[in-house]
């Protein structure tokens, strides 16, 4: 490693990020981490997760420098972390913040990369909140930081890089080349805390932006939670039939494309859909309503209407994949 | 063309197929005239439209060595054909078979592309019926020919091959590869005219089957026609909201991969769904039954009946996926 770094010392300071813990060190975390030291923005990576044959892995992918397991004592490792990412299924971020908040170095600045937003920064208020230690004064980030106890070292996150496949194994560098990642800090989210994590993105190749958190949750309750569920009660329902062999003989590409979401992870999505079901619900009614225009089109056999519902999604779809860098591998 | 027609004299014999007619000049169509030219198993592919256009591309594309506009007097081609594939949208298909019937040649065998098969076997009966001149005495397609009116050289056939992109343009001499194609022959189809279809789709690559028109139209409701009405749903509905580009902003490769279906063909798909009204209409109502359980899984926060639902359809899809051809490009 020294000759490269010594070689690209001018393109490539010293690593912003001394050591960063990664709790789920799968697709997101195992990325974010290779990421970052594929670009030479961190010193020590520290993986933590429940399976012992996926950290395994992460440490001979070279995604981490040490791991350990969630039943180990391994909140040790943040008293002098710079940055901890929390990239497990979205319905362990509570608990996990309530068990990260004593333990966090003067500091640490918390994320996470949750599909759902308004569900974690409820977490973090609860957990975080008063608990969360002041930046320590003298300290080099202290200087522009808010005073106050709600001042917080929180950046909630969500990069716009999934795929269907999960674990360690599944990591890339350029996960989050080009791909949006959006941030929802909190109104105490400290501005030194979001350029961190911020930083830290763009280092890994992503396009940082911000959103309110409410608005965040409605959008991708639309655009991705709504569609997931969709795909996975598809697949379901033509399982469980008696001659589903007979469906499945017959489906295509169309078919495999429609439902590559039904391949996701059920824990993570499990998680998801409860923690914005509120949204969902109401993305679902109003898909249902559509569904019930479509109905009507076709008992009244109304080719003209079908025709108009078609070209909108069309025309619609075709602009969005020519102006829309995240519609693109 | 001689040379390498010699050079290959064992491997390919003189082209099994002297004149081939195709009416609709698209991805479907032409990818069929271009993938016999290439397995040299035609002498002449003579091409009919719509879009003059489109059929001047045909032709500098290769895919057809003279075109026809489909207000020419384009029928008199049909005497001497040896096959007429009908590649339109599938809702032209009956005023199609009605306008050749008086023009076919004695020997042409007569053939569809079309994505649902009930309807196209309706307007088959109708429109060619008893109109059909049986196989010429002393044809050599005659020798085992069943006798009587109602022996048909009507090949109903749907190659699961389409792409949601549209036009000679798209085409290509190897889309069948390796894809199933179905043939739903009627009962009175005689087995010569059959073979002759099954041995076209072979040398353009595909691998033939039969199935029952009814069993087709039901399995492809649920496995295509589905699919593509839901994707084209779910962007309608989106691009509605006067809000919009904040949904599509945030879209991302699930959202893309989820809709590709909506960039498809509004016409091609607004005849298919009138086409199979009825198989769709009940496929539309097993789905929102299981939409049903879905919302009333997140009304009572049920995340264990959420995962059985989810991983249920991702093993179904994952065990679909690595057992079956027609899922791979």
């Amino acid at each position: 490693m020294a000759t490269p770094n010594a070689v690209k010392a001018d393109a490539v300071p010293a690593p912003s990020l001394g050591k960063v813990v990664v709790v789920g060190v799968g697709l997101i975390g195992g990325s974010f981490a290779l990421a970052l030291k594929a670009a030479a923005a961190v010193a020590t990576v520290v993986g933590v997760g429940r399976s012992a044959s996926n950290l395994s892995s992460a440490r001979q992918l070279g995604i981490a420098d040490r791991t350990w397991t969630q039943d180990q004592r391994w909140t040790d490792e943040l008293i002098d972390a710079d940055l901890v990412l929390l990239a497990t299924p979205v319905g362990q971020i509570p608990a996990l913040l309530a068990l990260i908040a004593p333990a966090l170095g003067a500091a640490t600045v918390v994320t996470d990369a949750g599909s759902t937003k308004q569900d974690v920064i409820a977490a973090g208020r609860r957990h975080l909140g008063a608990a969360l230690p002041r930046f320590v004064p003298g300290h080099p980030l202290a200087g522009t930081e808010r005073s106050g106890a709600a001042a917080a070292r929180f950046v909630p996150g969500h990069p716009l890089a999934g795929t269907e496949r999960s674990g360690a194994a599944a990591a890339s560098d350029a996960l989050f080349r080009d791909r949006t990642v959006i941030l929802t800090p909190l109104a105490e989210t400290s501005a030194e805390a979001q350029k961190r994590v911020a930083d830290a993105w763009t280092a890994c190749g992503g396009v940082v932006g911000t959103l309110e958190a409410a608005r965040h949750d409605e959008i991708f309750a639309a655009v991705s939670h709504l569609p997931h569920a969709l795909a996975f009660a598809l697949v379901a329902q033509l399982a469980a039939r008696a001659d589903a062999l007979d469906y499945f003989r017959y489906a295509a590409t169309g078919f495999r494309d429609f439902t590559r979401l039904a391949s996701s992870d059920p824990e993570m999505w499990r998680d998801v859909c409860l923690g914005n079901a509120t949204a969902l619900r109401r993305e679902l009614s109003a898909y249902r309503a559509e569904l019930d225009r479509l109905d009507a089109l076709l008992v009244s056999a109304d080719g003209d209407g079908l025709i108009a519902l078609f070209e909108r999604a069309r025309v619609a779809r075709n602009a969005w994949l020519a102006h829309h860098r995240d519609a693109n591998d």
